[in-house]
């Protein structure tokens, strides 16, 4: 049988994220009773969120850095793990973001599978963005996306948390990787769009189960017609 | 939290059977354990599985309907749930296999999410399939599929089990309805075509948690090149 950390959980899904649903649907405290390592964002895009070792961080639009009151927030989609102490350590030295992929994914016969990525170590080209919160009525994601914030950073010494999907689950996840940064420092972080490992060591987590929650008593949720062209086209330009 | 009866499980996916993965990847014995209702097919496509009542029955390529044996068989695609006892019922009366889904799922705010459907009744103009038991080197399901054996049947009494997807998940599931069928006596059955309902009562479970198992032991999973354009023409010419 599965253990806790073979299992990934996921609350909402991307498409109702692409589709403008950015309300709320699970308390942030329930959503830690999953996992102490995780990523999603808080209602109305609050913030770009990233749990490290059991503490749910969030970069908000200014880029400012906060930890979250898992009582007062809610999250619209979100996926968290347990990570284990048990997974090998691999060393990684000036690789670009899709070297890294390659080597992490592919190296490892994990194309066809979900799986947890960490990386802790130094980086250049660091582009992280976060939107501003936004307001109702919620406008689409590809539009939220033009004019999201962007913060860069060189010479940055943190740690990259995020997954990696299998194609087959694009619209459900993001499709390839999907990464969020904190510093070390706790001052500089966000949903990951571009970076180069200076000097790092990494570790990949292969899950068997993925467990996949959905907001049932949204009535959102219940009744949006989802679009599956816009969702794909939309990940594909804002992700 | 959710509780036994707000969740699916899935073993592999649809997408796997389509690219003619079909050795069983989990005992029979170990799937039923998370659940009493379900459907799927065994190792090499042997038979169309239907799970009633807790009893998992099996229609081969010949229409023969037997009791399977959790110890003996394995499965590389199922879906299973535990039934609710307090699901309330609708009477269908004179419906074909569209009015009746979209009764049951548009009718009940259910097209995004996914459900488990029981239909029990008096059918017509049943067309149910099972494919042949394939042979290594396995080809894939489209071919498969125009060479199946179709079985046809009037006045059938008997029980319809299956699952409704949102066509966010297709590939991973068979978006829309997806049903099984065993009549009464269990002399007939298979993977339902097409049907009308005579007289029959229904219940929908709907699901808040959808958990996948992937069959990551599995070196023929692992290292697949699955391509998304032929899955996705295969499960529309093929289901």
């Amino acid at each position: 049988m599965a253990d806790k950390y073979d299992n990934l959980y996921q609350h909402g899904n991307l498409a109702i994220i692409m589709d403008g649903q950015y309300t709320g649907t699970m308390k942030l405290s329930e959503l830690l009773n999953h996992g102490d390592t995780g990523i999603g964002t808080t209602n109305a895009l609050g913030v770009e969120m990233i749990v490290v070792d059991g503490l749910p961080y969030g970069i908000n639009g200014k880029g400012e850095v906060e930890i979250l009151d898992g009582d007062a927030e809610t999250v619209p989609y979100a996926n968290m793990h347990y990570s284990s102490s048990n997974l090998p350590t691999f060393d990684l030295e000036n690789l670009n973001a899709a070297q890294t992929a390659d080597f992490l994914i592919a190296g490892n016969e994990l194309k066809n599978t979900f799986v947890g990525v960490r990386i802790d170590g130094t980086f250049n080209n660091v582009v992280a963005r976060a939107a501003d919160k936004q307001e109702t009525p919620f406008k689409k994601f590809a539009e939220v996306a033009s004019s999201q914030n962007l913060f860069t950073k060189d010479e940055v010494t943190g740690t990259i948390i995020g997954y990696y999907s299998p194609e087959l689950y694009n619209g459900a996840s993001a499709a390839g990787m999907h990464l969020h940064f904190l510093s070390d420092d706790r001052t500089f972080g966000g949903h990951l769009l571009e970076y180069d490992v200076k000097v790092a060591t990494a570790t990949v987590q292969r899950f068997s189960e993925l467990q996949m929650h959905f907001p049932v008593n949204s009535k959102e949720f219940l009744n949006n017609d989802i679009e599956m062209k816009m969702i794909r086209d939309s990940i594909e330009s804002a992700e």
